[in-house]
């Protein structure tokens, strides 16, 4: 990790000053750390990892009872599952780079077989790389149409810098809605955009600018890579036990440092350091990492005030709202009639829906979503009425069997308070021209990172391990 | 108040039984109370005041060491001032009846002489009343023109529910700069909306969703009304001695029934009734009525969790940016000169200003705004630097003798930890038809107050106090 060394101890390194304005005791924290990371998902994991192996001392301070934040392990009829994030990509270098240190196996999800779609009226059966073979011929070729105009779109937005683009102001004006009504004519592109952007977002297409649309998708490589599970799709791979054990291996060498159930209250930052406050303890250190999901930033007291621009953008991230589902059988019973598992229903508030049985068990895995709009309804619905809507989906695409499951799991990310929302946070129209440039600009001895913060792969596990280790060599210059 | 007497004493009324999942001391309030006001801001007042006033035992948390909200005291030069909201219109009924209650004074604010204008490269000084001759003969047309097709949008609008009016989806999945952009072809007439939506919400027309616009426009009586300063006008009376004693006249009888620097940690509701927790104490009641700006509740820990779609609206409820600036001098040294001390230039950061003089003494008061996008690069400026730009920008407008000012006062509203903004919170794209109708919908033993709830003059001090009246009605309607 270039540039991350740590340099050789100076002689009063363990004697920073007490911050002058308070009296505090250190029993907690008797030497000050080098860096303490607030939230423990895989941007801070990530950013203390890098710290750690450059022998940085490092603390990681988190919220909830457990590591990983939008990654968690579950288990469905005693297999393990991820009831966050699951997928990960072969382009995702970072991602990749973890898989392999830790040894863990990914496997190809399973397209064998038709997908079961519906746009509009219309109901379709079709190969999932060919899924657009399910439109009217007119829409198909409206589609193809739509989707040259928005690469075109994205062509001169700089990912790094996309308030900077030539036609920033005018993008970022307008939503994704607006933009499609006056670009798009035909009724079931436009249908196919929204579910686009909700599968993508957990948001509908009303509410994100479309200038943070066009960044975000620019930033993984193109809308096909965020809707496909192809080779180079985003949704392509799935770990053997679970992609949360990226977590773990990040967190087990932590050891002691990492503390859970500790939530930050408040950090002050002096001249000399930065003191970081939690209800029980008090901890010192050069340098804070924040990577905690921008919503949350609401709960800690930072002094002096984050600037103004920061505030004003955290005030406008807003977290999409997704409800995970799985649901397990004996066997996975469509694949034998021909189907992939996959459901692409744009009229359904359970879809879309994917295959992801681990290939060395005979057992039959769907997982899929409650997203955007379809969340606020089902959210606050007791899980047997959810169970009831979502089998009804599948048996109506899979058939009878999907009516017998031998277990059922869910996670409602909207009603998780150290999360608010998943997949992550988008930006409302006129919010990136006006206060992009703050996202990661450090304040002080605060340095950002977090997925949101990203400008490769934004808003999946692989920019937040980039955005974490981004983070990490901007502290580790600041403290040779 | 109709419907809010409190019923006779029932036997059993101080016998609430205990929360029982957890066990509680009760030094600090040994009896539950009817019901408890989180926030004493004027929304939270006139909650209490209703309720208090009706025979309910009332308890009031404010975060703050000071009530009033975005109502604040200051004094320029001896003098008292609002550091916060300032202005009553003869048509706000609920203010006027509290101005009546308390005694308190108002006069008009000065316009006698011409404003000083500029939009474009053109500057110009026109009576208020008549500001737009300083336009271009052919942008004045338009501007007409923008103004009457305004005008119909809004028609088909209830403020009571804007979500259900007819073309609601079309309107709320576009900005009020997307929407010009369309409909107004003049540069000049553009700039011109644009400076009154800054003004109006220290917001920036790219962010404002199109409905909530119109809503907001709708629910006070018209965009010449928000705009204006004659009869009729949102900014026409100023109150001797200051608008916060109406915060003053409604907290005073609470005597120790209002707790201020006691903001509320949690809010946990059972069959039998609502528990706050604050950093040192509990108290028990059967209602809350929560009137804290939706930024701040981000910092409450609602049990059970808060309805997905209150917890998604709150985070797309965004606080305007503005800092509040008074200067002074010895005389009102611009009346002589035919100037009425308004200042309304689209192109200065520090703009509108107004002449906020008292009628009793012969001291000359400015008091202007720094709002919206400015407000970003000066909120993090030293005081030294905006006084200068403030000074600059009042010379060129008014003369030289505006270099001498005998004081200068400034609120920075960004910063406040307890508003995160001002003057109140606007919705983006998407938020109003998705959420809107979660908006005054209360949550078991939860009401919502706060002028963003409100569907008279929603933003200003007559909404907040509407809403707060309603809330208590609401609440004292589920105590007989």
């Amino acid at each position: 990790m270039n540039g991350l060394s740590r340099p050789p101890l100076s002689p009063n390194e363990s004697d920073i000053p007490l911050d002058t304005q308070t009296s505090m005791t250190f029993t907690d924290s008797p030497e000050p750390d080098d860096c303490i990371v607030l939230g423990a998902g895989m941007a801070g994991l990530s950013a203390a990892d890098a710290l750690r192996r450059s022998g940085y001392r490092v603390r990681v301070l988190e919220a909830r009872d457990r590591f990983g934040g939008r990654l968690e392990p579950g288990t469905i009829a005693g297999h393990p599952i991820d009831l966050g994030g699951m997928w990960v990509s072969p382009v995702q270098t970072a991602v990749q780079e973890l898989i392999d240190r830790f040894g863990i196996r990914v496997y190809e999800m399973n397209l064998q077989g038709r997908l079961v779609g519906r746009v509009g009226d219309r109901r379709f059966q079709v190969p999932e790389e060919a899924w657009d073979k399910g439109l009217p011929m007119l829409s198909r070729l409206r589609l193809g149409l739509a989707a040259s105009r928005i690469r075109r779109l994205m062509d001169d937005i700089d990912p790094e810098r996309p308030w900077a683009s030539p036609r920033a102001e005018e993008y970022d004006r307008e939503t994704v809605a607006s933009w499609m009504n006056r670009n798009i004519r035909d009724r079931t592109v436009r249908e196919v955009v929204d579910f686009t952007v909700k599968s993508v977002f957990c948001a509908e297409s009303n509410e994100l600018s479309l200038l943070f649309w066009l960044f975000y998708l620019k930033a993984l490589g193109g809308l096909e890579v965020a809707t496909q599970g192809g080779p180079g799709g985003a949704q392509n791979q799935l770990c053997v036990g679970g992609l949360h054990q990226l977590a773990t291996g990040l967190a087990e060498p932590l050891g002691e440092a990492l503390h859970l159930s500790e939530p930050a209250v408040s950090v002050t930052q002096t001249d000399s350091g930065v003191t970081v406050r939690t209800a029980g303890a008090t901890y010192r250190a050069k340098r804070v990492i924040c990577a905690v999901p921008p919503t949350l930033l609401e709960h800690i007291d930072f002094l002096p005030k984050l600037p103004t621009p920061r505030q004003q953008l955290l005030q406008r991230q807003v977290m999409g709202s997704c409800i995970k589902i799985w649901v397990a059988w004996e066997r996975p019973f469509w694949r034998n009639q021909g189907y992939n598992g996959m459901i692409a229903d744009a009229q359904a508030d359970f879809s879309p829906v994917f295959d992801a049985g681990p290939p060395d068990s005979d057992i039959g895995l769907l997982a899929g979503f409650i997203e955007g709009r379809a969340a606020d309804t089902w959210s606050d619905q007791s899980e047997e009425a959810r169970r009831d809507m979502v089998l009804k989906t599948l048996e109506s695409a899979l058939g009878p069997e999907a009516r017998h499951p031998i277990d059922y799991v869910e996670r409602d990310w909207t009603g998780e308070r150290w999360s608010r929302g998943c997949y992550g946070a988008f930006l409302p129209p006129g919010a990136l021209t006006r206060f992009g440039h703050a996202i990661r600009q450090p304040f002080g001895r605060i340095h950002w990172a977090g997925t949101e913060t990203a400008s490769v792969w934004s808003g999946y596990v692989e920019g937040a391990i980039r955005s974490g280790r981004r983070a990490a060599e901007e502290a580790a210059s600041q403290m040779s």
